[in-house]
Parts: structure tokens; sequence; C-alpha cells
């Protein structure tokens, strides 16, 4: 593994022993945050979200893909997604990248992209965006979702929002902006993007519209696919699979329909008396994602939005079309990813998996949260966190993450920190509970950090470094304190590992001691019978 | 059921819909919150844990099971444990409050309390407390854990973190003070707490050798038991399953051993290269304890302080031996209840939960979390949540909380509000999971509040209503969005919830419209074949 010599500033605030270093395989370089730690313990590499650095707003970042791009362009490909490259048996740089960054090898990407279990969201237009992989298979991901409304916030707060996002590790980020300057906002966060940006396109359509929902058609909404893929969007959540007949099986729900695509649709269809023009103009839709490499997320637009409501038939009606959609995309060579809850007790969260990944093929799933109580508002990070955990175990590829602002308010610069933290815990835990390869390295390494009292390389390996370290210095603010042995928690006579490495000394004494009579008597192992 | 007529500034800052009330069998009389709501809803009535208001602290509680304990003293009962009771057939006072209190009848306690099955921890010294249950066919409890250290805080904060933590639900308390005026301490917790207050007896007993460890003794430990006895203590944590033999089993650990108590036994096992005298003399301990109605927690001292020591060898043969005294404890007619760890990762939980069903013949099972990640210090109230709440799920009767300062200091009031507040969502998800009667009715009305625009009456089921109500003022502060059928997540176009209702409205009249054409029609359901 080559490392390229980072600079000191690489981590300037919160990850103080960080630097941004490059694993290769010769020509890729795949960023990684590298730990140092003390007393000769080795170095933890994680894996970084956070892209280039030192980059202004109005710049955008450096073009990573391009002459890849370029390269597949000269070929003249009317096919370009992953998948299709895949299936023909090609190793694209782009899972050359991902194969780096997730320590697996090259064809097994190929493998998993080409049968469909994992999505490489990767438009040619976003050209900035590092490669990255969602799939069961692989690392759990999380999505943070950023964008303003009719009542909220700025472009460049949303920039802010996105960076601050990506720092803290969300893998993708969804712009859910349905406000004024929609088309700004978007094109500013993917120029500024190292992650894949998703959006929701019916909520632009609508505004073309103006907000009249039964004046919506395909051809509108084929409209504003186009403009956000020359933007250069790497997921599109389409609720396609929101059929008429389901509508009424929410009509005796707590809390009827609650995703907006979900409710959009229902209402057309309703309107019209008509099938969604989602589901009977798929196939169009398939052809212009496939000229970009854009991925499905196909929308749950009848989850659950209360535990009384989860795993209900509207929810699993809409997911046998979600399954029949999957086979459609993948005639056409794109990726696909299903949605998933919402609000799920933990009883009923294994049955989201296990049907999901029956009904719609192995496709990965992808789901906000679930919640797994509805009595927390202001605490839904991790009402959320706890079914997301589980579910991440299960098998979900991706999380969206859920901020304590959730049915409240839009999430400002805390919440998002605070959603995207909640989420990489809830997904590292998934891999730990996995057992996927490398996973317990960092725990390990911060449980050997805390069992020695070498606080600094705890709080460095913590996911929020500055949170632990201000923590500590509460309690005990001397800079002495960060080499004590002991803590407030017991203070110096009653701390157990101190206690315990007493006792390791005594053990292994006592060891040497027994060992030494043992030998000094003169008896074996197994004495002769007598 | 009757109701006192409340006073209006019973819960004077923070849950201002609610009120306290009493459920009553005719003598008995038992506390709950009424949560009024608007627009004609019922009102929802939620376990409260409180206690009686407008007491100085100075002053103490009122002694409410003062008459029960009398008249059992006045037939000069020499065990009076609630589990001796239980087993003879006899209903206490006890028993029927925890009945009012559960919703069950007073047989079905008095039979789980009889089978060790459940444990109703009470001291007859300590008269002020409102009696609970602890047992898996219960609502699932939480212990909030407060105490100074030799470092930090005072008697009056300790009350005032005590009554903080019952305010937001805890269940019970453990004192695990190790400082100065450690008695004091505990003498103005218990006449101040109106829940079953536990400590961790070895602590005291070390101050009383002057911190030196061998000279620990069962002599020093039985009078700190009859001291803490004596004052009202109602459960003791006990290390008497840390054998000799089983500490070198924790030789190769990370994290060796992290239970303050077990650190302490294990190096007295060692020093004197005796057995442990808390499991030699544990029948003398039994002898005291059915004196006053004293509960065991036989402590898990072996417990992993490390994901990657779950599960291990050391912690099995530890519970093998808290399942051997449990039965010598119902010898003597003495409640169990068996602690658990710790820090293990999801797919190696259930396995602490079936074991120790299994081996500590279904005592109910306390659990600290269990943190499902190490990566996380300042945020283990979530690592451990999700762990907890998967825990009370497969059957662990009460969870220990975490605070975000776990591993870090000691918490200050934020923290202990944090930490109760993540295992109440932990706890009533695992209520919900088990299908507890009644449990998602307080779900149900606050998703049908969220529904129906009812803002107030959604922060007002909040667990936490001043967080929710803020977050919501934080995007739309006007008094008249809390009226508003939209919130600022998606503005008034795109509220899905809205969209949802018109759909209602609509399918509603389709329905009407479609069976007027089919009466119109003359159409009969099944047309004689032609």
């Amino acid at each position: 593994m080559e490392q390229r010599s980072p600079s000191v500033d690489d981590f300037p605030d919160g990850f103080p022993a960080s630097t941004r270093v490059f694993r290769t395989d010769g020509e890729i370089q795949v960023p990684f945050r590298h730990i140092a730690l003390s007393a000769g313990e080795p170095a933890v590499e994680v894996y970084d979200t956070s892209g280039p650095r030192g980059v202004a707003g109005s710049q955008g970042l450096p073009k990573l893909r391009q002459p890849w791009i370029d390269r597949r362009a000269a070929r003249s490909d009317t096919n370009v997604t992953q998948m299709h490259y895949a299936r023909g048996g090609e190793i694209t740089e782009e899972m050359r990248f991902v194969a780096l960054r997730e320590g697996v090898t090259p064809e097994f990407v190929r493998g998993e992209v080409a049968c469909g279990r994992a999505i490489l969201p990767a438009n040619h237009k976003h050209p900035e965006a590092e490669p990255m992989i969602i799939g069961r298979h692989f690392l759990v991901k999380v999505n943070a979702n950023i964008g303003n409304s009719a009542v909220s916030s700025t472009i460049d707060q949303e920039v802010e929002k996105l960076r601050w996002a990506v720092r803290w590790g969300a893998d993708t980020v969804m712009d859910l902006s349905t406000g004024r300057q929609i088309h700004e906002t978007r094109e500013a966060v993917l120029r500024n993007s190292p992650v894949p940006v998703g959006t929701v396109p019916i909520y632009q359509a609508l505004e073309k519209v103006k907000g009249k929902i039964e004046d919506l058609d395909i051809e509108v909404f084929l409209e504003t696919l186009a403009e956000q893929a020359e933007q250069g969007v790497d997921y599109f959540t389409i609720h396609a699979g929101v059929l008429l007949r389901y509508v009424p099986l929410t009509a005796k729900r707590i809390t009827g329909i609650v995703s907006r695509g979900g409710s959009i649709m229902a209402l057309w269809c309703l309107a019209h008396h008509q099938e969604n023009f989602l589901y009977t103009h798929f196939e169009r839709i398939c052809e212009l994602m496939k000229k970009y490499d854009i991925a499905f997320s196909l929308g749950d637009g009848l989850r659950p939005g209360s535990t009384a409501d989860a795993n209900d038939a509207a929810q699993f009606a809409e997911l046998e079309t979600l399954g029949e959609l999957t086979q459609v995309a993948w005639r056409h060579h794109v990726q696909v990813m299903i949605e998933g809850p919402g609000h799920v007790p933990m009883h009923k969260i294994r049955e989201n998996m296990d049907r999901q990944l029956t009904i719609c093929h192995e496709a990965p799933f992808y789901t906000l949260g679930p919640l797994v109580t509805d009595i927390a508002p202001g605490y839904d990070h991790i009402t959320s966190a706890i079914g997301a955990a589980m579910i991440g175990w299960y098998g979900t590829a991706m999380l969206c993450y859920v901020t304590p602002k959730e049915h409240l308010g839009l999430p400002n610069r805390d919440d998002v920190k605070s959603g995207v933290i909640a989420y990489k815990i809830a997904a590292h835990a998934a891999d730990l509970a996995k057992g996927h390869p490398g996973a317990a390295a960092r725990d390990d390494a911060l449980s050997r950090a805390r069992f020695a009292f070498r606080w600094e390389d705890q709080f460095n390996l913590a996911l929020d470094p500055d949170t632990a370290r201000a923590f500590h210095d509460e309690s005990l603010p001397a800079p002495a304190a960060k080499g004590a042995h002991f803590c407030s928690m017991c203070g110096p006579q009653f701390c157990s590992m101190r206690i315990t490495q007493d006792l390791r000394d005594q053990v292994a004494e006592g060891l040497r001691t027994k060992a030494a009579e043992f030998r000094a008597s003169g008896q074996e192992l197994y004495p002769p019978v007598e």
C-alpha cells in the first residue's frame, strides 16, 4: 500500500491526530483517514467520506472520474451503467476504487453489481463523486437528507450542511429541496459533493405544474428527470409502486400515507382514476436513466408512518410491485435499490428484511430508520437508530438517517451531526454483528486504549473526538488527567481497570511461582498410578 | 376507577397538560400521570415514578408503606420478604399496589414473586418507596445510577439528581457513592426516594478498611450491610460469583475486569489465595437480608468491558455460579435478580438472555446496556440503548441506564436526563415488541395527534414535551403554527398528511359514488349465470 505524504492540516478541526492518506492499486487513489496512536500502537485507518479539502464552494470539487468517463465515452457506449459493464464482464475504475475502499477484490465488486445485489451510484455527469457501493456484502452505509423547504434556508446553508454531513461520515446525501431556487441549490450541492447525491424528482415536477397534482404527467416528469440527470444526480427516488388499487388499503391506517411522493402519486391516481404514470411509463424512465447511469431508489410511498401501521397490506402490496419493477429495470441494466420503512416495532423488523430480499430479488434495501416507538419526538435519532442497527444487521445496505428534529422541523447543523453520528453508530454496530471483516479493529483499538488509560488515543479513535474530550475535561480539566490511571467516575481507589492491571501482574507472578514450585517438587503432570 | 381531584400545579414544569391522579382498589392508591388531550380525544394515563410533590429534602417523603409494615411487624414475622409472603399464599399491600400499577391481578403478582420470576424490592426500613415490580412479564424497568465519587459532587446535588431521574421516569436508582459522607448521602437519598434504592456495599466496606482490599472480610462486610439495611436500601449488588478459579479466565481479555466490585473481589481472592468470602459466607448474607426484605442483585463482576470480550469463558463461568446462588437465596425466600453485561455486539445479545434464563432459573435479568459498539464515547447512551432495547425485548426485566458521560466522567443533570430518556425509549420499545398489553396506547394516541396536526397533544404525549415543543418553535415560532396543518419540514404544499386527508375525503366520496352507480345499475353482486 502506497501512501501520499499527508499535509498536517488535513483535518484541521475535530480530528487532531488524523491525516488523509491514500491506498492505491498503482493508479486509482482511495482516501482513508489515518488515526495516529501513541505508545507504539499501530495506526488505525478508517473509511473516509469527507472529500478533498480547501475548495471554495463556488469553484467545485476536482472531477476525479472525468478521465474514466471520457475513455468510455470515446467508445460511444449508449448504456453507461455500472451494471451494464459488470454484466459484460468489464471491471471499471469505479469498481477498482470501491474494491480498495472496501478491502475486497475488484472481481467481487463486479459480481455483486452484475447480479444486482449491490449498486454503485455514479452518474457520469457527477465526476466529482468518489465511488462507493451499496450492498449487504459491503459496509453498511448512511444517507443524510439535506435540502430547503418553502419556509427555510439558503443555498450556502445547504452546501455547508452537505460538507458537515460528509465530515461526520455520510456516505450519500439526498437533496430534498422543495423551495425556491431548487435547480441552483442542487447544482451547488452536486458540484461540491464527494458522495453520490439522490433526489425525489416529483417535488420539482410538482413545482413545474405550480403545485397542481392533477396536472402532473409523464412528460413533465421526464423533463424534470432530464434536467436533474444533466446536473449529475446519482439516484432518483421514484414512487412507481403506488398503484391505484393500493390506495384504499391505507384508509384505515392511523397515519395514512406519510411519504410526500407517495401521497402525491396516490392523489394523482384518484384524481384521474388512472394507474400511476410512473408505473405505466416505467420503461421510458429506464431509457433515460441508463444513458447517465442513474440508479433507481424505488420509493416506498406507502410506508407506515406509525408503529401501528407497520407491515400492513398496503405496505407489502407496494413491495410486490417494487419487486416487479426491479426486474424491469434490470432488463435495461439500470441499477436499483429499494426503499423501506419507516416506523416498525422491533418484533416486526425482521419480516421487512426477509420479504424484501425475496420479493425484490436481493436488490439492496435502503431504510428510513425504522423508528421502534412513536413516543419520543425530539429523540427520533435514537428511536430510529435502534431499528436501523437491527435492520442493518439483518441485511439492509444503507440507512437513511433521522435527526432529532424529525416530525418537528428542519434539521440545523447540530441536528445533522446528531443524526449522522447516531447512524454511524447503527451502521457500525450492524457491521460488527454481521462479522464484517476488519470491522472490529477500531473497537478493539479503542478498548485497548481505554484499558491502558491512553486517553488521547481513546478520544482520537472516537466517532466524535471533540465531544469525548470535552466530556472528560468537564470533570478533570487538568492536562495531567489525560495521563492519569483513573477517571472521575470511580476516582483512583476504585478504578477497576487499575485494579485489574495490578491483578494481571499478580496472576503472571502467581503462575511463575506455581511453575517454580512445580518444577522444584519434582512432580510429573500425570504421576504413575500406585 | 376512582380519581382524586388533582391540583393544577401537580406537574409545574415540563408537563403542562399533566396531572397526578390515583387508581385505587378502595384502599391502596396508585399514582398515574394523566395527560389531557384536545378535540374530545380520551386522556392517556401513564405510569408515574415521580413521587409526592412539594416536600423539602430535609423533611423526607411521607411513609406510605408504614401502616402495612407495622401490621406485619405486629405478627412478629422473622422473614419479612415479599417472596416469603407470596410463597405462603399471602397477597401483601405491596402486591396489590403493583397490580394496580401494572394492570394485572394481585394473584398474578403474587405468583410471579413466589416463583422468583419477579422481584418486588421493598426494604421495610424504606417505607417512603412506592412499590414496583421487576420481572419479564411486567413493564420493562429502568435504573438510573447516581452517587458522588472522591473527586466530585455534594449531598444536595445527589438528592437533586434523584428527583431529576424519577421525574423523567427512572424506576429505581442506585446510589454508587464512593466519596466522603457516604452514609449521609445515602440517608438523604433514601428519605427522599419514591423508588427503590440499590447500592454496592463493597464500596463502603472498602472505605471502612481504608481502601486496603486485602483487609476486607465477611465481618466488615456484614457490618456494612447492617448499616445500609437499617437505612432502608432495597437491593444490594453483591459480587459473590467472582470465584478464585475464574480470575485467570480474564487474563487474555482486552479490557480485563471492568466491574469495580468484581475487580476488588478478584484482587482479594488472589491476595489471600482463598475463595471469595461473599460466596463462602453467602448464607449469612441471606440471613441478614431476609430480616429487612432486601433483594439480591447478584453482580456480574466478570462482565465484558468491550465487545471483544463478550460472551467469553469468564463471563459465563460466573453466570453458572450466580445460578447456584439464586437457589441458595430462594431457599431463604430472599428475592434475587441477576446483573448482566455490559458490552455485547448485537449478534451475541440473545445468547446472554437465553443462558441467563436457563442457568438462573428465570430470576429477573438486569443488564447494563449492553453497548453494541465501542467506538462512540460521548454517545454511549445511544450505543447502549440499541442493545438495551433488544435485550429488553428478549426478556430482560430492568435496564441500567448509561449516560453520554459513560467512560469519560460523572454524569451531570443533563446527562442524567439524556440517559433516562434514552432508556425509557429502549424499555418502551421492548414493551411494544413483547406485545405488552396497553403498551401501544400512548404511541397510537401520539400518532393520531400527529396525523390530525394536534401539535400540542403531540408534545404533551411525548417523553419530553419541552424539547419537542422547543424544536417545533425553532422553525415555526408563531403560536398559530401550533394549529397549522403542515410543518416546516415540507411546507404547506408538500405535506403528505394534509394530502392524505384530502385523499381520504376523495376515497370516501369515491366509494359513495361507486355505491350509487352500483345501486342505480340494478346489478347484483353475483349476477345469475346466463
